[in-house]
């Protein structure tokens, strides 16, 4: 297994993942040691990201065939429990699909369920890794060119929502990947992070992983991002995003859509990052055919942060019996979305520049 | 004093106001003795809204006469102060100088400015009052046609952002006026109420007016709008503002701008509801011309709400070392403005249509 594994990795044959849910107060790790864990892990939001939904639930089939003994029907039965863990992204029933895949071949000549399952949850994860960098040189090429046009001394400043950086995705997230290839890389740049409320994934995640490698960011409100826009302030937006249709339409976290609005009322651009396996290709219209997740009320009537005490806690923010919705993804439309960052390349997010590029992922 | 002012009114010659930073947990009041009182209310939030921050103000002149002997230019003095508590709604500007006015021309007569300072004070107030309820008749117009269009037992959907209620201008509210006027009438209405951050206005305010007035509503994240548009879920959007330029621009809580893209992209009509106070006839252009006021970033970085103790408190949502910035207001395009409601009528946003029902109001 890769060393660069950040937010999961192996111990004694189960998987650590860094509780997402204590960040960024606490740095504290969960070991699921069973597909119940890595289902419940998913669904609480323990781990999230589409591709950390993916990888969990990967290594969830796995430890679903050792709860299995060799029986093949068991590890389908907990395999389905993990697919249904949570609606959006794609990655979670693509990666619990190929394993299923892979283990009915292994069922056929006898191999061991347990041994075959580890090694594909772990090559799911080093192709991620692989991917995540690939991104990474792209987009990075985005950033470069916009800093040669900036006055001496001025950042790009690039715009992001939620937290699609490395505790997304292994091992260094996918709309974070180039804003970390071009730290690397000394080019200037300052990086905008929306809150990304109602889980505040932007405030908790993104602000904390920037903070962890030195690059200079700023928190603002979701609503923020518009003024920032029409002030000249965004050079770049880029998001990550938990399912791509084949006609280029992107489900990510709520508020997205707005942003991508906002992006284009500006002519600011706006690339959405992504690893192939964030591609649905069954699905052509995001808006009719993404089931978008309802969450509980109470991640908009209660806000969770640190307390006087230093306690993690939460305080309400609404009337008693103020009811609250919550619907946790919107879809934008391709023709808001300026390109596709992708392990393969910069795609026009466009059925067919989609299908030229990516040809072998069409259904048959 | 029109009895029907709830979010102030006079004690023994002090200004009364309820205390909105404690609002929706606690309803507690403040006095305001002198005109420092009054600027302070504005400044803390004490008080706010376009047209409660102008009726503070211009009893903040009335407060600032009773300090001043009868002496006009210490009165000026203290009303500079007041005139710079905030910078972006243009009602307080307004306010102080149509004071400054009527007590230059008193001076003249040696009438007592104490006396006339207030009956100018209680005149705006008034003045609010009756526009407020116009608003409210035009405004629902608009619901009404969109209700005869709906299928039996089903709502209009209405759309609003931060709180534009009687708590942010007498009696009515500017956005909220239509609202109440229609749940009045009967009409099926419900009610998106956005949350607001960063200071929460909407979970805050608006769903509690709403509550009290027992119309049926729903809170949600500043980010979600975008998506309920998409799924046909908002008939209409109604704003308020806290100031409009000649031209139609509007500036209003940050995130305005977001929900009337939104509303544009998914054609569902965004009115701008104000009284003609809220124009600011000099100035043209939104985005180069209106002052946005930045606040503290803690109010970014950090969430107020009701602790388990059931004492208010607050949580620091984002890493110790976090930076953050806070813009207050942003700007809508006139483009994106279906219309202005105002107590004359409603009003195309544009510069002809304006300067064609407000003519009065055009600097000459």
């Amino acid at each position: 297994m890769n060393s660069n594994y950040k937010a999961f990795w192996l111990e004694g044959g189960d998987l650590v993942v860094i509780d997402q849910t204590q960040l960024p107060f606490r740095l504290v790790t969960k070991t699921l040691k069973n597909s119940a864990d890595a289902t419940l892990a998913i669904q609480d939001m323990t781990v999230r990201g589409a591709g950390g939904i993916g990888n969990v639930a990967a290594f969830g089939v796995y430890l679903a065939a050792r709860e299995s003994d060799g029986d093949l029907s068991k590890v389908k039965e907990l395999a389905a429990v993990i697919r249904r863990a949570r609606p959006t992204a794609v990655n979670l029933m693509w990666a619990v699909d190929r394993l299923l895949l892979v283990l009915e071949k292994a069922a056929l000549t006898n191999q061991d369920l347990v041994t075959v399952a580890l090694k594909e949850a772990i090559a799911i994860a080093d192709e991620d890794v692989i991917g995540t960098r690939q991104i990474g040189k792209f987009g990075c090429e985005l950033i470069e060119a916009i800093a040669k046009t900036k006055p001496q001394g001025e950042p790009v400043n690039i715009l992001t929502h939620c937290n699609a950086g490395w505790l997304a995705i292994v091992d260094r997230g996918s709309a974070l990947a180039p804003i970390y290839e071009a730290s690397d890389r000394g080019i200037n740049i300052h990086v905008w992070v929306d809150e990304t409320r109602p889980r505040n994934q932007g405030a908790n995640l993104t602000a904390w992983e920037l903070g962890q490698s030195q690059i200079p960011h700023t928190l603002i409100t979701d609503n923020a991002g518009g003024l920032l826009m029409q002030y000249g302030k965004v050079d770049l937006c880029i998001v990550g995003t938990d399912r791509v249709t084949r006609k280029g339409d992107v489900a990510n976290k709520i508020g997205t859509y707005l942003k991508a609005l906002a992006a284009f009322d500006n002519q600011v651009p706006f690339y959405v990052a992504l690893p192939s396996s964030t591609f649905d290709m069954q699905i052509a219209d995001g808006i009719q055919e993404i089931a978008i997740e309802s969450r509980s009320a109470d991640e908009v009537l209660y806000m969770q942060g640190l307390q006087n005490d230093q306690s993690i806690g939460r305080v309400r923010i609404a009337p008693l019996n103020t009811p609250a919705l919550n619907y946790g993804f919107d879809i934008t439309p391709a023709r808001l979305v300026t390109g596709l960052i992708t392990e393969r390349g910069i795609c026009e997010a466009s059925e067919l520049a989609i299908a030229t590029m990516f040809m072998d992922l069409l259904p048959l």
